[in-house]
């Protein structure tokens, strides 16, 4: 069960209006790594979460504190359009450059469709989808995964803070800065905790038998672009992380097989396939073609 | 530039027909975490990164074989649909419930769309789409990217692989997850690499000054659930993984700041706004309601 | 701010697996008008209220409730998917029409992606997406989008009820239809009281001055189609709803305005445009096509 | 069958060319609540009704006007572009701040895709889609969802008209709100008369039997935020809309019951799953760990 | 304007009900190609238009009889599923494998969303987008895409018409391809006479003036692949169906030119870029790993 | 399998950056006619081609080429951001209308989420995906279909190249828009050559019966809009393309036949159906409503 509280856990009031900013807003409000992505992404890895106690009660600690989030980001993208002009128009806006631009910039929906107010969508106006998250049930994959949303996700912050003077969302966003540090930091210490206890190692999944007939190339770096230096990096020269092998490198991939023919399926597809007699029928085509030129 | 070959790495022809599973292996092509995805997702890294050398040609190296994995699951799929049932009629087959299985469980669009052919979805019949990659510019973000995709790709694999007893798309998958354990390996070499370097650091980006009032919370486990074990992980308690900090735990989260006032934007966008007198209003409206009745 | 309890609202387990059912459940999770869309509405709609005080609180008071039903039928979803077959095989269950008439039936990413756990989608497997939702910041409008949106829901949950016989499934429906009882009425409730409050009145939005050349238009019905009886509703007589006007009947639409003539915008779009002289052209062009013949 | 005629049913010229007008204009076209949606939700809701007579002949009499509205606007967008500066460069225009803002806020689609043509987009450049419309089959749901489109809709032709100066545009959009003002009340006498009539009732499915455990929760409002108002509402005192109980407030959400054990599904999902020995594995880890550093 | 008229313009009935088929069917109404992408195509394509008159007529003739299409093959889909099991259990059907099977393979939105009703998505449940379709302005173009679209359109009612022995839906899909025959032809005439009436040519956008320099490469088959047979066919010998020049063929492709060097932005985005000293760097970060070990 | 080469095909840096102009390039890497999208159809298409040879091998020569430009255009839009001011703000530039105009116009995801760098979007942001594609089996439709969006993709490249004076950028595209000249006429010279080759013919599926009760509406236009001029056209007079048959005109469609009755589904879907007495139900229902006046 959830519970709503009518305080925010931080400060969330812009010092003036700005309708091109409340769009850039959106990005981390309702983007592929916005707020809604890890309240969803952490309360799915909760609801299928396999076992109980600490791992579980960490997803839902921190889902829980992300919804917050949401309703902050939000609260301040309604305050920083309430007083911004939009395109409303007394005295014919748009041969005001200035004022033009602004509109330009803006996300015109927040005008039309939210009359002013926040959307669940991201900075160009594409809407939120499920297809954001993951939520695999195997933990040390969910939890890079999570790792991977905030390093994205601060560093979007990081992005926006650099386009504003705003004292109060400065603010907002030093906090959410500093909360996403705490979080991308915990989410490498339980992946790390995953592996000490023992619940899950690399490779994910690490419980798949492996099989012998490829362990030549299962640690081979095969280089299929002619960049002269691939062959210099830790991905293809000593330890591997897993500590199962050794890297090497394959500077040019070894042959191929050959590729197998075509499928002919049946012909009620009404797919285009080989005639029976087709060098005659082409022979006789193209006969026909030149007597007629 | 690209060039392509008329080979294939590795063997891609099953044992036999079969429709139902060609649309799951639909996810590995098309799929979030597909192969569609990991051949676009290296290759917009390439393009938009900074430094020339051994970074940039290990995302060209492995990006370039990852497109040539499309075409050898294109391949597979289409030879298990070759000759599978797939709703052709002569004999009402509608009525066998076996043949009615396969139809019910295979992707209809392979049929009526392809025409017994693969097709850039996933096992749900979902397009693949642009928002499942991701390319910022910062490298160790970036490349933990690339090993959540590489996690979550062969945990998908693996899951496969256990649906089919075909000797044929077993040994592909084989082959397929085996690469992919050299590739989950590589980018977390990469990543090490990268911070061993000096390229960056955690927590991404590292590079944006820390502000001090926010120290207090930057390490901070606060839990919003009431899970009586969050406390006792190691994303609550001991050094952090950036180096700089420690962790600590909150049980109940501190008292937020009130909620500032709602906005009340301009009366032409037809919100619903304050009434001067609502008070009086609706008393005189209850009155009104009451010497209806 | 939110807060999570390690409780559920009602009883939220099956009597037994049923991995096609789980598919089904996803339409009330993650559909159109799913939970997701219900909790995520309601929390925009409060995001950009604008008044304080008792609507606020209502929208806040349903909308966390909500977010425990998104919990409780994941949590359902992930029973009914833990002992299922799905497709694992020991065993070639492809062989097996009941076994594979349930892998036909059920969503294969339950397996394949999710690992046996809930997912963000609706019953096909779309991703829930942000354009389900709708809050506008006019408080009348958006409680019927949210009388609306409980209807279909509760319809989707009566329809669902009747195509399974499992006891804790229909429990746990039970329960819900009776909570889309309250909040159908409670919008319907609200709405009503908004308009005798004199915050909002039909039509939405009431504020918008009304214009005298438009009147006779106002409140037609003007028959599009040829159907006899279309005029015999409330629609096209009597009292209109907003109480200002009276219904009229037009069974013929009146003549239109000449359509504008076509654009022809610069020729650097390259767009086919009317030629100086196509008639001739056309001609010349006739009789070439002729000669040839 | 639809037929069409070459007038349309109303003026739609504008005064003078404004690109950045057409791409909001594009919001009530094609947007959730444009007259694509009326038009297509309109028509699937006829070829799905279960019964002859006036309420189809409703759903075809306006769906077929609505199909013409959405001709209306498009030949408005059209027009609003034909002369409108849309970036084509005789003379270095992105220089100049007032053309550059043109560019800025117009739908760049407009030029580069339809070559100064209207698309089935909104203001945002998001495709029309499917999801947008509802045809559950009930048509008590089903007038509200379209008195609901008509709400939404007419609000945002409200707040695009206080957008522009321009005669010709404010003139076709008077007439549509006239329209929608028509409609808006139609489907609410619709739905009025479907309840007097005995079609169907609140709550909606209204036939599908109580049940008598769940009465308690039916008609309660259960306040899940900490709102001190919540509880004055028309939502949680008197008569409830569907004349057949009493709402009551609840301030705290009664106990909840425990969640059901996390599920343990078959292991060649590779989810992660309780250790035989966790918490030896954990000790003899963390001891690993402690010797280490 | 529209008008509809409440008759079909062919039989829409089937002999029995059938879920499967009618999930089927729904590809050629909401997919990709299906009726709703032809009806809106021609429809904006004729709104766009930039010359009055025959060609315009056209469009407008056949958009507004494809809109009856989509009424006809709706009208359809209802009657297949009117009586169809669809998973209402009166009887615990899903232990039945043939009632399992037809849930397994139907559209269950059909039951849960529609009530047994049509819906606007393709036959995996895919939502129409406004994406499918073509309108640029250049109708020589824009008849190339609608024969396109009548390709595919009839080749995927002829998979579907050998997908079932019912008498009255092979009578309607029969009609249909009829009038598929007939557009199909009718756009492949009207682009020959844009050509010949001298509106537009080969290749699109034909008034585009050509650059010599790139001359050399307008008419080359430049082979990317390694297929023996590439260089065989009429696209590399011969005149060019431009009628401008003659195809060559390029076994191997001319040595490119050198990448640009990577970007280097502003350092406030946080991209990965080349550190001063990298080599030195690297080299004391190799030492202090070492002296870890 | 692919291989990748460090080179370009062409010349890809601007003179001189512009923030909105990469914007609108992006439509021709990542929109619906951009070069991801023929490089992942001609692929697609190879994949399923059901015959060896030199079709099959201009798919794969031609489709290698198009991943090659999918990296020019990511190059130069990477360059395009590189120094152009995307709101970075060390000196509050929202308040300089020139620059506000750039952050209008540009995407601001370059900033946000690539960090200056190319995405797979359109211009409007949308994410490219997997339905713009077209891989049917027959490649008679497939090739039209190529066509189609060598046409589309053209004219676009055309449009944009009118949009710039950079030196660099027009120099890039008029490369592209030779090739794409080459490509347009291929495809068309590939389909005109299977033809020849007795491979496919018009219309597509050329193998499906003709039924003889359809003959009568083969070949008619049938003209459902009032457009006076539909009559003239090639399409309603004179031999068909496919040579058998010969264009009538309709210019009255005929009578249809009367619509089935409507569906009348299991009571369990809930939804509105007939009455037993309606009329009764309803006569006592106004009575009563007439007393309550």
């Amino acid at each position: 069960m959830y519970f709503h509280k009518q305080e925010l856990q931080y400060n969330a009031t812009p010092a003036k209006p700005d309708a091109v900013y409340a769009r850039k807003m959106q990005e981390i409000l309702g983007g592929q790594y916005g707020e809604i992505t890890v309240a969803m992404q952490y309360g799915f890895q909760a609801f299928n979460a396999h076992i109980p106690g600490k791992y579980r009660d960490l997803l839902y600690g921190i889902g829980a504190e992300e919804i917050g989030h949401v309703e902050m980001i939000a609260t301040m993208i309604a305050q920083l359009l309430e007083k911004a002009p939009q395109g409303i128009s007394d005295d014919a806006i748009q041969d005001d450059p200035a004022v033009a631009a602004v509109v330009g910039g803006m996300d015109v929906q927040h005008a039309i469709v939210a009359g002013a107010g926040a959307r669940p969508v991201d900075s160009n106006g594409n809407p939120w989808q499920g297809s954001y998250i993951t939520a695999s049930g195997n933990l040390l994959a969910d939890f890079v995964a999570n790792a991977n949303a905030e390093m994205q996700g601060r560093l979007q912050v990081a992005r926006i803070l650099h386009q504003t003077d705003d004292a109060g969302v400065r603010d907002m966003l030093g906090f959410l800065t500093a909360r996403d540090t705490a979080h991308q930091n915990q989410w490498i210490a339980a992946a790390q905790e995953l592996r000490e206890e023992g619940y899950e190692d690399i490779p994910v999944p690490n419980k798949l038998p492996r099989e012998k007939e490829f362990e030549p190339v299962e640690y081979q770096f095969i280089n299929f672009s002619d960049g002269a230096q691939a062959g210099e990096g830790a991905w293809a020269n000593g330890p591997t992380p897993d500590g199962r092998g050794t890297f090497s490198y394959v500077e040019t991939p070894d042959a191929g097989v050959p590729m197998p023919p075509p499928t002919i399926p049946d012909p009620r597809y009404f797919g285009t396939t080989p005639l029976p007699n087709a060098a005659e029928v082409k022979q006789a085509a193209k006969k026909d073609r030149k007597h007629q030129e």
